[in-house]
């Protein structure tokens, strides 16, 4: 059993690491971005180097004190507060926020947990190459927590999560072992892969310091549309048209649902839509290619014979650079829309591609039969990855409908998982899906994952309650 | 302590399983490539099923027996047999090849362990798509055995290695149990990432028995050049100024020295080189691109800029099918006239790629002072990974070199670990190279792989000896 975090800790570990930032922790550590819940009061830690964490993690496994990794504080899980059980002691790397070195020749750089993925972006174009993790909370997402949670994001479809542009990472263990990880090789198959195994476990196996991240070449030119579909059947043909254009160029394929630009609306933000009458389901989509091809070609000439195959009926492409951004910014202010609407249930999924269409009719089938709910639908088509929200009928408040949520997650996860879907696509467990992890998760991984758990952190001290739930 | 299986565990192992083919195992499975171990007589399973495995490995648990993997038999690093300690059954999943589903629309398929790598290739290429893994044992290697490796080859540079094209697996964990992992998702975070740890983890924590594979697209144009460069560090220049033309439509970049050649020509292949002065150094190149773009006109353009830069000074486009297939083939064939000539030492190293010419510079000069040897270097350039191996003098006879072997392995491997590079790029630890893990590993990264092993496989039933030494 943990003991917490109390006055009586914190000052026996300032005594003992009189150099450490610690003190009581403001409410920023103690909230989530989605206000599902909230963290007791209790101490924050804002180490400077990898040395003072493993001291820190050490003196937590000593006490018998349990210890929450904190990134940007933007995870959408409860992974980064703990709202029961004993109280840990939150670590927040924001202090450790270097770009170690960059290697240009290597389309490599090393950075340090803290930096924000911006930051990171920076440092990567700063040597002319592209880091393209990207999403709408880059600004203030820290790398060690994306790559705790294996961030996807919006350039997946071409580039991979979190995990595939991370070439080794340095990490502190459980034990306050260091794992110095931190080789910037693209191969090296010696002995079970480590770094696998930390990114994706949401702080429970040890705290991520710092990184060695691979780049890649930057597009030299990039064409950007908007694309007016028929329905999400048609939105998957047309990926597989463009497919067939633009090859591995094709860096987001994002779905969107015509809710998502009347939340915008509906929340008084400014929207500025390229299809004078808006669709019921649209498409965004990039292209960037190397030196010798025109994406703007290429997707003109997949537009006319999509329009043919009537896959698109209407679209435009961005004609600068102003346009390319607002092109984007209404697929990224759909979450911030989302949260002023209130949804009464979200979800986070994805399904073997060619599951898509068919779940999204069923879905809705089943959920209408409950109640007459607005269904924001949209996302990472091109990953078979949507974000997948319910909202109160227009007019209505979410709090008549609120009782009703677990119900709908219920449905929505038994349809993805029967499916052979995921009802975590890329925002993790934390201590919201814990429970459907027990429920949904394949027997025998959970079993070794128990095991793997027990052997790394007998004690249970890192981010406890998250992924597993707490013995 | 295990115990061996013998005559009377293979004996209740049939009665238990009467289904399963089970019989003494012939030399085919006691013996690996480079001759440089033996297996003693023992017994071969060969199940047909996931669930045979899973019977076969529950029997052996019980009785305390280890168990061998066995794919295609082509590891390098004696992972396959095991020539010390209690003899294990040596389980086959050569009878489990089936293709058990494609799925075009998702660029997916689900393959069976002992599919070789060749035969998921045709599958991919029948549903119009590529399987991007390519080595010369591809005809034997089977996708269980390239999984378990993390097998590399010749593509990496463009697509990753066996982990990177790996959506799900199905594996036999230790204990028995089936994990069913096969899922087809692009994005999945739902937990520890056990299809990571069990990739790369060499039988040791499971025997893999099926797959779902991440397909590409197929380039619609390829164009091979092979060109001569001055020296290594030009042709890292060279693989920059070709990213800058390129981008990531390099799918292969291949350093090859003059020895690789010599030792075809000795070992009586039909060596037919595109550049009629063989080069000390060459590299084959080859740019695969999708619509729109043309890339032999790439190809010539940065041929031409890169002779300006004197990173080139000859070279040769592959004007037909054929006449790529002759390129590979010099690259390919070196592997076996090496074998022909016989290596006294042989190294699979990887190291940062700005690294690379000057230890390729120190390492001779340092081998040069023990013993006047010819050193073949030669490889995957473009992932920082050679094959870095030691012949004697032209004339000599290696044997009165042999004696000197370890001493030369232990001076390659300090001086590119110092480097930070690997001593094992893509063929793993297996039996070979346990000590040098033991010694140049990350001690916290050795420390939580011998707990996870003690966590998975407390009997030690996997793979005995493998990667971690024997308990």
């Amino acid at each position: 059993m943990l003991n917490d975090a109390n006055s009586s800790f914190a000052e026996k570990l300032s005594s003992a690491l009189p150099d450490l930032t610690l003190g009581p922790a403001d409410t920023a550590y103690l909230e989530e971005p989605r206000d599902l819940s909230k963290a007791r009061k209790g101490f924050v830690a804002k180490p400077t180097n990898t040395g003072e964490v493993a001291a820190l993690v050490r003196a937590c496994g000593d006490a018998s004190v349990g210890i929450v990794p904190y990134g940007g504080g933007t995870g959408l899980v409860v992974g980064q507060i703990s709202p029961e059980g004993p109280i840990p002691l939150t670590v927040s790397l924001e202090k450790m926020t270097a770009i170690r070195a960059s290697y240009p020749a290597e389309d490599a750089l090393i950075a340090e947990a803290g930096a924000t993925i911006a930051q990171v972006q920076d440092a990567a174009e700063d040597i002319g190459r592209l880091f393209p993790l990207s999403y709408a909370s880059q600004d203030s997402a820290r790398l060690g927590g994306g790559l705790s949670v294996n961030s996807g994001g919006l350039n997946v479809l071409r580039y991979g999560m979190a995990r595939d542009v991370c070439l080794g990472i340095e990490a502190v263990l459980p034990n306050g072992d260091v794992f110095h990880g931190l080789k910037r090789l693209r191969k090296d198959n010696t002995g079970y892969d480590l770094r696998h195994l930390l990114i994706g476990a949401e702080g429970t196996l040890g705290i991520i310091t710092a990184a060695a991240l691979k780049l890649s070449p930057r597009p030299t030119s990039t064409c950007t549309a908007m694309l007016a579909v028929p329905n999400p059947a048609a939105a998957l043909d047309l990926l597989s048209h463009f497919r067939d254009h633009a090859g591995e160029a094709i860096s987001a394929f994002e779905l969107m649902s015509r809710h998502g630009f009347d939340f915008q609306a509906e929340s008084g933000m400014d929207l500025r839509h390229p299809i004078a009458d808006i669709p019921e389901w649209c498409v965004l989509i990039e292209i960037g290619t190397g030196p010798g091809a025109d994406p703007e070609a290429i997707m003109l000439a997949a537009f006319e014979t999509a329009a043919e195959r009537e896959l698109v009926y209407d679209g435009a492409i961005a004609q600068s650079g102003q346009q390319r951004a607002d092109f984007w910014a209404l697929r990224e202010n759909i979450p911030a829309a989302n949260r002023r609407v209130g949804a009464i249930a979200s979800h986070d999924i994805s399904l073997p591609i060619s599951e898509l269409p068919d779940f999204l009719v069923e879905a809705e089938k089943a959920i209408t039969e409950i109640a007459k709910l607005r269904i924001n639908a949209f996302g990472h088509l091109g990953d078979g990855n949507l974000h997948y929200n319910l909202f109160a009928p227009n007019g209505e408040d979410r709090s008549a409908y609120r009782h009703l949520a677990s119900q709908l997650t219920t449905l929505v996860h038994d349809m993805v998982v029967a499916r052979g879907g995921s009802f975590s696509a890329e925002h993790g467990i934390g201590r919201l899906k814990t429970a459907a992890l027990q429920t949904y998760g394949d027997p025998a991984k959970l079993a070794a994952m128990r095991a793997i758990k027990a052997a790394l952190d007998p004690k249970g001290i890192m981010n406890p309650g998250a992924v597993l739930p707490q013995t």
